[in-house]
């Protein structure tokens, strides 16, 4: 990052945990004049404002963009068509949108859509944070120290537009990655979106039986563990999903058919295909765990 | 448990984590004169012995267990059999025999081979904990304190004897429940066996790709969470699945179709049956942690 990186207005669409700690680290770093909202709830930005994660509430889309050097979309996935069309005939020259999604391969559409011969003016990126709570209130300057954020840059995109977008997540003390759009989906489809799917898939199977309390009691340790993210956010998880459906599906299929496999090795009493499988995803977990290469 | 529940000689088969903390907490209670231990590792037995976790290594099975109480086999269950065979021709009329397993089915059926018509002497138990280590220098003596000991009685124990296996881990400071051997096997596939399978399948999935490195750098908190019991003990739950084949196979195969149903349901773009899964797992995981009914 440039010693000297700062961004005259920064607009955040969202003011939550993702938005409002975008906005704070901003703040705290020095790397910005003025914070402008933008949001559904009118509470909630005002709560933001209060706590000083954004300077002013904004009005109008096309009074407050034409000067902004930097715009972050941080609503869920599901909402930005409408708030890339809204913004299109509004950016100045100079303006970089870039946005904080769990998904890419469906926001980078809805971009080419919206912004069209524009689109080198949006850099789609991913910061790899999150909470347990949201809302403004959850907001923190710190969310994004030593967290990834992944950029998936489109051919379209100038360096200086991405270097923007990487300058101010750096500001944040966020470490960057670059993926393209598709290995972003394929990766999160495999380490995120399957786990969630999984964990989910497994307590609702427990908990539509007759005799479900019988199987709760006797939950221990590991059943914490393995379904602590049964408990997220299910119209979040239903948007990120569908959002993310044709990686997913492809990880999902892959799953079944090792888990046939491993299915296979049980029924025969193939004790050595299963040790050998264990043993595998053992080295495995503990390498990353350790920060290993695996 | 009786105030004045005291046993005279307890043996243990297997001196680490579970057999060793079951003799420290029966020491620390006050309630056994002697702790006899077996295993096939001397220099185990010796630190256990080091470590006050037993009183004497034994020597002869038919030298020690006329005049014992209780006899717990803490082993892994694929050594029970042959343990069960060598204690057989050696019980005392009032000596009752117990076990550490995890799973119940098998070892059920390895008793009834082994103890013939004196397998009322046998009662099966299954103390549900756990920890990350293992061996003698492992064991605690509140490893089982506030934690609960599933016992699973044979028609042919008399309640004396089960009294006595209850009156045991609840002076450990267990809470005592009591299953079918077939109910606890079903349970504990759902809860506890499936899980393990599907965690090491997703590590597993995952660490025989070529481009893994790209996978594994970007899990994060959600990952780190449903995968660590896929850092288990590849040998132990090779013999816990084998051990459990049936009961797992079943749960495995209704998951598999809960699967298949969510697939459909995304390959659908149905984002209502997805949400209605997510938050019916959601609700049920929650009040779980609570502890509240669910």
């Amino acid at each position: 990052m440039a010693d000297f990186f700062r961004l005259n207005k920064v607009l955040i669409f969202g003011v939550g945990l993702i938005g409002g700690s975008f906005a704070a680290a901003l703040k705290a770093a020095g790397a910005v004049d003025e914070v402008v909202g933008f949001g559904r709830s009118l509470p909630g930005l005002e709560e933001a404002l209060r706590l000083g994660l954004i300077d002013r509430i904004g009005e109008s889309v096309a009074a407050e963009a034409p000067d902004a050097d930097l715009v972050l979309l941080a609503t869920p996935v599901g909402g930005m068509a409408v708030l890339m069309q809204a913004l299109a005939p509004h950016l100045g020259p100079q303006t970089i949108v870039t946005d904080g999604g769990s998904t890419k391969h469906d926001v980078v559409a809805n971009a080419y859509a919206a912004f069209g011969e524009r689109v080198g003016q949006f850099v789609p990126a991913h910061p790899i944070a999150g909470a347990e709570n949201s809302g403004p209130a959850a907001a923190r300057a710190d969310l994004y120290r030593d967290r990834k954020v992944v950029v998936t840059p489109l051919p379209e995109n100038s360096s200086v537009a991405v270097a923007r977008v990487c300058d101010a997540w750096r500001a944040c003390g966020a470490v960057l990655h670059t993926l393209t759009p598709a290995d972003h989906d394929r990766v999160f489809a495999a380490v995120s979106h399957l786990p969630h799917l999984l964990s989910f898939a497994l307590v609702h199977d427990l908990a539509v039986r007759d005799d479900r309390d019988m199987f709760f009691t006797f939950a221990a340790s590991g059943f914490r563990d393995f379904t602590r993210i049964a408990a997220s956010h299910p119209e979040m998880w239903r948007d990120i999903c569908l959002a993310n459906r044709a990686a997913l599906l492809d990880e999902l299929d892959r799953y079944t058919a090792q888990l046939a496999t491993l299915r296979e090795a049980l029924a025969s009493g193939d004790g050595a295909a299963l040790e050998a499988a264990f043993d595998s995803a053992r080295t495995a977990r503990r390498a990353w765990a350790e920060g290993k290469l695996v």
